[in-house]
């Protein structure tokens, strides 16, 4: 057996240069895509505007055949097909979804991985069956520590061969709030989003929401796996173990205003009196801030946050108004949750760049 | 009125460095998305999938208030609600797309652009109504040439702001084959792809296909708009007024075999008997030869072809066998169509790098 050596799955490395994206980089930039920001208009974000990260090929499941295994520490494995899922009690939310790593492509020095800038994120209506009915049908035996989430997606990273598996702990789902969805946006999920079934974890970054599933396994013991154990962690060296990605930090994101150059995506906006508009959200508790500044960081104004609406972890629209005056300027903006959480307006930079949730800036040019 | 200088809309540049994709080519790369190339595997591409580039930001059209103004070089201007083109004779098409810059960023040097490595294509089953039956509804007078589209997107580029317009030849309309969709895959068209309205040009590369149709308007002299006359032209250099794109030259593309490493994308396929498969298409004859090389082009087979189906602008399938041996190789596909057209092995360098459709080649490590 030939190895996968380190010419095909090379260790995590750094950029060598801040403004020279790599072409691996790049293979994955081409694959992988977020949300335009203008999009940031729509309460739901449609498929093919919702950002996707995939990381290894999306698998075409056929539905007739598939099936979900339930195993581990259980009294009673289960073997559940589709028709068999429909049988089982409903869930569903409206959820922002956000990348670990987005932001990655305005870190200093940049960890080479998916290059985001500011838009891995997007908000559906997730909807499917109830995960704690599944695990009562099989009976969870006394002791279970983790659950063990795995994908049809078949890949190698960092030398490491390996299906898409995440765990959560007992103690998180025992929380209610994870469930198992069948469709997005009220049809039943595409390819790219884990068609026939994906795990949705309301409030944690996207890497915990498994697609694809096709096996839950309960341990009575932690689980030691790559993606909870290596890839998705906050670590300052290769060496550090770091700690794990868990919940979304707060992030507000602007609606470009204007119109955009196409190669500088530069805005061109009209002097006057201009409204801005965008969303805000969090995993850790409800946005209760939103500050927007309209010369670089220099001077904040707080902007108008709509209500809470029954969904907790889905973003909220905000506005602001702006007198715009000819010249150039960088609009920012920044969040803040009930928790104390907010968003810091330089990197907080980290080994993998994960939950960098720095405060976007969007360059405009003002005419008169 | 300030100026949209050449530091928020530069001029046409060259890359400096092959491996630096710069943030500008990035900024472009994480909104646009090609077709994950497992996709291959699907007939009809859809929605998130199919690849996606937008000049601007997409328009959210309101369907309720949309018009489509047909005016110029005509007998009886008219104003068409979404209501009215139901009233219209239907036409539908199942279509290859694929955009005139897909490849640019394996050619060097590599122009400032998208930078599409080899997916920006996709098949969908486009539906709407026959362009012929407005035409004459308005009453084309005598001595038009050009009929210009005009869509919602607005922006700059290059200097020049622009609603995204491009027109095509009278002639070309005489064809036949180039209608208006408003439904994809048998769904309304979404956001990304033109809603309520866009032009499908069947075997033209994607920057004819105008999407968000808000005009369509008749000339009775050769259109000199932007994207007709400065964007899609295969130059040698700035000042070369060069020829139009048009129709799409041939390529062949392989479902890469085996699962990829996250970063590298290397495949990694077991040693013994394989299939090889993907999919051929050109936008000038039908397909007439596919071969595939499992040593890096030094010596060539042919694949299989599937028959030509209906729709004579849509991709066939093509398979071959291949004996994998232990060790690392470079796969390659080139197709050649029924006007003699094939493929390059090596890049057509022209100053946008558009149609260049230099064969693809996937790097593979055969384990034992």
């Amino acid at each position: 057996m030939t190895d996968i050596d380190s010419s095909v799955s090379p260790p995590a490395a750094l950029a060598e240069r801040d403004d020279a994206i790599t072409i691996d980089e790049l293979r994955l930039a081409t694959r992988n895509h977020g949300m335009p920001l203008e999009v940031l208009d729509l309460d739901v974000t449609p498929p093919g505007l919702h950002y996707v990260l995939v990381h290894y090929d999306i698998p075409l499941v056929d539905p007739a055949t598939w099936t979900l295994e339930v195993d581990g520490h259980v009294d009673t494995p289960l073997s559940l097909t589709a028709a068999d899922l429909d049988t089982l009690p409903a869930a569903s939310a409206r959820v922002t979804l956000e990348c670990a790593g987005n932001g990655r492509a305005r870190t200093s020095p940049r960890p080479l991985s998916q290059p985001w800038l500011d838009e891995a994120v997007g908000t559906a209506s997730w909807s499917g069956v109830r995960l704690d009915a599944i695990l009562e049908r099989a009976g969870v035996l006394p002791g279970a520590v983790d659950v063990v989430f795995t994908g049809a997606d078949h890949g190698v990273e960092r030398g490491v061969e390996q299906d898409y598996q995440r765990a959560l702990s007992v103690e998180e789902i025992d929380r209610g709030e994870a469930f198992l969805a069948t469709s997005m946006n009220g049809v039943p999920l595409p390819p790219q989003h884990g068609a026939p079934l994906r795990l949705v974890v309301p409030g944690w970054y996207g890497m915990a929401h498994v697609k694809w599933l096709t096996r839950i396994t309960v341990l009575d013991h932690a689980f030691d796996g790559f993606q909870n154990a290596t890839a998705y962690r906050i670590k300052t060296d290769p060496d550090d173990p770091g700690v794990p990605v868990t919940r979304i930090e707060p992030r507000a994101l602007i609606r470009p205003p204007g119109f955009p150059d196409f190669q500088t995506r530069t805005r061109v906006v009209d002097a006057g009196p201009v409204t801005l508009s965008g969303r805000a959200w969090s995993g850790h508790a409800p946005i209760e801030r939103v500050e927007v500044s309209t010369d670089d960081g220099t001077t904040w104004s707080d902007a108008e946050v709509e209500p809470a609406g029954t969904d907790p972890y889905a973003w909220r629209r905000w506005t602001a108004r702006w007198d715009a005056e000819p010249g150039r300027t960088v609009l920012r903006v920044r969040a803040t949750d009930a928790s104390g959480r907010s968003q810091p307006l330089e990197q907080q930079w980290n080994r993998q760049a994960m939950a960098n949730s720095h405060a976007q800036a969007v360059p405009v040019l003002v005419r008169g």
